[in-house]
């Protein structure tokens, strides 16, 4: 018989494993809101601007291999993103398109990570992070973000880990830190100074960092992002990036590996990223056209941004105000993503687990959500706040509705 | 400092290793003509209807995440292009899309291999089966196709091989068999009865088949392809295919894995590249649109194809015929693809390697080939005949001159 690698079975997709089921009881008439799978266009259209670009490059006949690393029209157009909002000079060399920032974390792990090593992940992590690294045979090393502290790193814990890691020899194999900024989960903002202080720690222990801040435009209530390459001036790092999220269009497929630095880390960095780009030849060809289309037209992506940020900060606002009212929930305001996590207090509920749950409002009230557990917090649930908002009124009210019938106390 | 896996080491691709130092030599002003990557786009137009399709996705906003392992549409399109040509039904869990094969190769590997596996690769081989399987933890095991034998597999040395492999219980660590047929590089296609036979030894000892048939309508000179799926009726199999070729859009990066069986192995490889599909999300949505029309429509791709093929197979002739006369070279006419694969006679020539001729090539000539290594067949080299006549008379010409000009005796 076949025999697939033990490592493979961490090859799996916890915001979609319920996809199937929802899908089932769609078919068998139930009205399922699906508030799993973080897509933008699904709810606002991809700007018109990008589109038309991307037909110019259908019609210019832009349809064979791009150069595997991207092309030099998108390299260009990402390195004066970073200029024009950080202040960041980054070369093409530093620039690697990637299908999506899922190809990017493949290549990350492949080329870091074998048997015995580490990376640190800030709980709530974004569920992909696991799968690819334990899928090359490493293991997770938790620091924690703290929804008490409005889910701000917990600092002291990451230097407490950092020093136990020193102090038992374990942290050469620690081979990078991973932070979500903005975070996906918990939808907040990482402040400067946190960002400050896990660079110069990784930094003096030769850990790499990583900052994913796929979600870097989509902020509100006045929040101050701040990026990595802001906070880590002169110090090698690696973001990540892509046109999913800040240019709402998921099914483009073009993610980037931005490396700012040309210290001999950044540069083996560029170097090794780029062989495994040209390993898969190239990625999307006519889409990176209309990406670097949707980065370029500052006028034009900014119109559209506007709006498509105002619509989410109003669904997110919906989404906490329609729960907040429920007793056997907590939750922060967001302060950017389309997330809503919130803490179920499971003492009240009859529900033994935060994936029960999960698992009941679908069978029970057709809302498909994702279970906490997935992004290392087991008594949360990741709410996608896309939908409009009488959708997620209803998706609200009924998670409410549940809860009032499991409540163990009247 | 950082330090890499040593298994990312074989991260490589030679097609393209050269490309940097061809680029510089342009710059200089130099002529350079390049036939090393197979991109068919770049010398016929894709289709016009193909476009459209494209185009009209676009219009539709079918611009979000597809369902991870392809939309239904695109399925419904190959599992009836297997249906119409070659018999064989394949469900939808059957048809999994891929960013291209390289991606399909990635979920081979990293479900199938590990340090101790091998897989069985018949030389010349297409060269991004070695860093795939290699950067995996696993050897290659060579068997043999013989260019004295119109580039046949040499059945007795597979046999032979296979016999070896059992007498050592090595036989056991050897997960696959990976035929490509038609053969990149050799541009043959492989009669059915090896076919069979192959298919026949390798389920017998539990080995997994997969053939590559990205090129299967690229055929001429009246040779008649076999399908795996043909071949290998009732024994389980993974054929993998995509628009690059056949549908002359290598930029769409919209590949297939197709598992006609329904047996316990086929059921098992459906669901693991299933899980390997979620875990990437999607692959360009709009582009499976336009594969899928380009597959349904069965006038107008065929239209295409017979134009297409007929040019491919007169620049093949053209290239086999410039060089037929040149003593320093064997060459095989190819019946299928636009690769030709000539031997060198080194002992005529001052040359101590294939490789050293292929960079001559390139920095005496202005012609990037690519070095028959790569595929495992060190005294030959791979000519992609895709360019138009005159400009590959014109790189034929450069490459008899340099023989001319090498050679050990007048």
């Amino acid at each position: 018989m076949l025999s697939f690698t033990k490592r493979s079975e961490y090859v799996k997709n916890p915001i979609l494993e319920m996809d199937a089921l929802a899908a089932e009881l769609s078919r068998k008439g139930r009205d399922v809101i699906k508030l799993n799978r973080g897509d933008p266009p699904l709810y606002f259209k991809t700007p018109t601007y990008m589109i038309e670009a991307y037909i110019e490059a259908l019609k210019e006949n832009m349809t064979n291999y791009s150069s595997a690393s991207g092309t030099a029209e998108l390299k260009e157009a990402v390195s004066r993103r970073y200029k024009r909002m950080y202040g960041v000079s980054v070369d093409h060399a530093g620039v690697i398109a990637t299908a999506g920032v899922t190809e990017a974390l493949s290549f990350i792990n492949h080329s870091m990570i074998e048997k015995g090593d580490s990376a640190i992940l800030f709980r709530p992590h974004y569920p992909q992070y696991l799968p690819r690294l334990m899928s090359e045979n490493g293991t997770p090393v938790y620091c924690d973000q703290l929804m008490g502290q409005d889910w701000d790193v917990h600092l002291e814990g990451f230097e407490l880990k950092i020093a136990s890691l020193k102090r038992s020899g374990r942290i050469k194999h620690v081979k990078y830190v991973i932070v979500t900024n903005p975070c996906n989960p918990t939808g907040k903002t990482i402040p400067r100074k946190t960002l400050a202080r896990i660079a110069e720690l990784s930094n003096e222990n030769n850990l790499l960092i990583i900052s994913d801040e796929i979600y870097d435009e989509i902020v509100y209530h006045g929040a101050k992002f701040t990026s990595m390459s802001e906070a880590a001036v002169g110090i090698p790092h690696i973001l990540l990036n892509g046109s999913s999220k800040n240019y709402d269009s998921t099914g483009f497929r073009v993610g980037f590996i931005v490396i700012p630095g040309d210290d001999k880390t950044s540069m083996s960095l560029k170097e090794k990223f780029t062989d495994y780009a040209l390993t898969r030849l190239s990625i999307n060809t006519p889409a990176q056209h209309a990406v670097a289309e949707g980065i370029n037209n500052v006028k034009e992506h900014r119109k559209a941004m506007k709006a498509m940020v105002k619509g989410m900060q109003e669904r997110a606002e919906t989404t906490v105000r329609a729960i907040r009212g429920n007793r056997h929930l907590d939750v922060v305001m967001p302060d950017s993503t389309f997330y809503v996590f919130p803490r179920i207090r499971l003492s009240g509920l009859d529900f033994r687990t935060g994936d029960e749950f999960v698992k009941s409002a679908l069978l029970e009230e057709g809302v498909q959500l994702t279970r906490g557990s997935a992004f290392g917090a087991p008594s949360n649930f990741r709410i996608v706040a896309l939908p409009g908002k009488e959708v997620l009124e209803e998706a609200m009210s009924r998670i409410n509705r549940m809860c009032a019938r499991h409540s163990r106390t009247p």
